[in-house]
């Protein structure tokens, strides 16, 4: 099927169910995550107490593990939880904030990725490299590496996790191992509102709890993002573009997305 | 007295006290919660340190304790910070979130109800149709229960519990125990941004601790989130609505309040 | 050299310079924290989890330590953070939260005072009178007390503590011990938006890390929040006022802050 085809499919999956999205994720953008995904008509649940996290998989459509303010705590509540979902077959995403900062976020992130099975892994360039065991230029958790390479490292990293990798910043790319993507939407100040990148996972989530379909829900999160943040550009400041985020992504419909869609396939 | 005039006596307490208002609470929404308090008036303060959380109640006029992502130490503090307010005599608010999603939260809060006494508890139908111990329909933290009974089970927890229960949804219900009120404002805008319903139950803490007269507060808190949703309504998305809301309460009177108020008594 | 200039310089440092600020912080504020951050042009890293804040303080430009929702975990983590920062020779900024209200925040901040140099302080006069030991009315994290004695406490305080003491609050007062500025910008709505004081000392933290400068560095951050708060104050409510402010600090320039700027030395 043509990926705008099935762009469309995972819009109409968020439409035909209210998907329940389970997050372990951190309290600085936890807010803006729980309102992307009430934005886009998904359903939110945000819960990371150890003893509770296998009941909340069982209601849930989808988990997002986000390791932004992680902890020894809460990082033993994402692997419960990790586990369940991968037994009742729920797709988990990966949002490795800042994972080539310290050495307790790349091994808990390595050992995230031996016990649990993902189904998407967005990151920004240094993330990914991290992860895939290449080196990285970063500034806590902000990418200093150009997106040289991205669609050989995507794609190979895809491969061997067998999972969708998305990378994205100026240019995102997005594969599965098998088909690879280049998205080429987004403004720069989208950079400078905090958690925009944990807003395009917990989107990736939504389309995914909704569709079960991995490659195409990555795509439209994370072009949900980039055309919302190309909305809310004419506004006049930092704070009224992070609001004009959130009208554009509670206004996104699969034609709004496709008719603004720069996207290019890697052949 | 009237209700009406209850109403006005509220408003008019906090104007004539700046109440403190103690916070156990979730990070999702504890912004917002602190926001509304500051902006009807109030003064919130928010605290879970479990060696400090009595102490915070010495000072303070009326506990919040929101369940939404509580843990083991969080549920702690929580117990510390109730018994000791019941023992100043200091009014405890109580937000069971998503409080049949799970075993931890339904234990949690039997556990809480049984140690301390309530001033008043609110919630959507699936939670206090849980904590009434009847079967409830929920996904997540939001309710998939119609508003059918809703008078009944109101009046009926509320005299078994001593305190005042509200049930909010699409319309609101809220008993003593001797009086029961139904309320007809709000906007289906309210239920896609995160953290309305911590919002209205900040708002009850807001108006109880400066007033102490728990059934008018409870309904100006929600009647003020309610209304000021309807207020905020025209905005052109979820971002601006949510910051419409935030607008309306900071401008919110109970002239204001009670020329939009549809509320009747149950009789 | 005149103040105006070292003003201008530390802006010029931010713009030179992508200063990385390292926060352990509380969960209420923490996203407009980041945000504020953003806006002036540094960047900002939230982590708390004591086995890698030394690693987070190593590559950092800063480091802000704010106790509004602190506990014992994430107390012990910014004592190893604030420890490593003196090592390196970061500058470290803290922002002592209700200090006065409880015990745990008396002791903590009089440990953290202790066993780390701080470059900044900054709190309101009851925050600071309490860590000068003087007896002080506040409540919960508001202070009660005028501005009386402010230049005399300030002063004595930084000679004591070899740092710059800032005190905010109606009047503005910074000192080092040798020089004593007093600022008289800024509108009341700023204290109806929780989290001014918290941005006021992350921005004090940006310049900082940029600049290496404390005296300016605190009269620029806390001029640049009054001057933000003096451009939102057209807004309708205070959800605009909020965003209104984030607009403003992301426009922010040094000419754009001297314009406005209303400031004297004692002499």
């Amino acid at each position: 099927m043509e990926m705008v085809e099935e762009l469309k499919k995972v819009f109409e999956a968020l439409t035909s169910k209210r998907a329940l999205i389970h997050h372990i994720t951190n309290y600085v953008t936890v807010n803006d995550c729980a309102n992307v995904v009430l934005a886009i008509g998904a359903s939110p649940i945000m819960a990371d107490e150890i003893t509770e996290v296998e009941e909340m998989v069982d209601i849930c459509d989808a988990l997002v593990l986000n390791i932004g303010t992680a902890n020894e705590r809460t990082i033993a509540s994402m692997f419960k939880a990790g586990v369940k979902a991968n037994e009742k077959g729920i797709p988990v995403v990966l949002d490795p904030v800042g994972v080539g900062a310290t050495t307790f976020r790349r091994k808990s992130v390595e050992q995230l990725m031996e016990a649990i099975s993902f189904s998407v892994i967005r990151g920004n360039m240094a993330e990914i490299k991290t992860i895939a065991g290449l080196e990285a230029k970063s500034s806590g958790v902000d990418s200093l590496e150009t997106e040289n390479d991205g669609s050989k490292i995507a794609m190979e990293l895809a491969k061997k996790m067998h999972c969708v990798i998305a990378i994205t910043g100026k240019t995102d790319i997005v594969s599965d191992g098998k088909r690879c993507f280049e998205l080429n939407n987004g403004v720069s100040a989208l950079t400078s509102v905090t958690g925009t990148g944990c807003m395009s996972t917990s989107l990736i989530g939504s389309f995914l709890g909704a569709s079960r379909n991995a490659l195409p829900s990555a795509i439209a999160g994370i072009s949900t993002m980039a055309i919302a943040g190309e909305l809310a550009d004419k506004k006049q400041g930092m704070g009224s573009f992070h609001q004009g985020l959130i009208d554009a992504i509670s206004h996104m419909r699969s034609d709004e997305l496709l008719k603004s869609l720069s996207m290019k396939e890697f052949k």
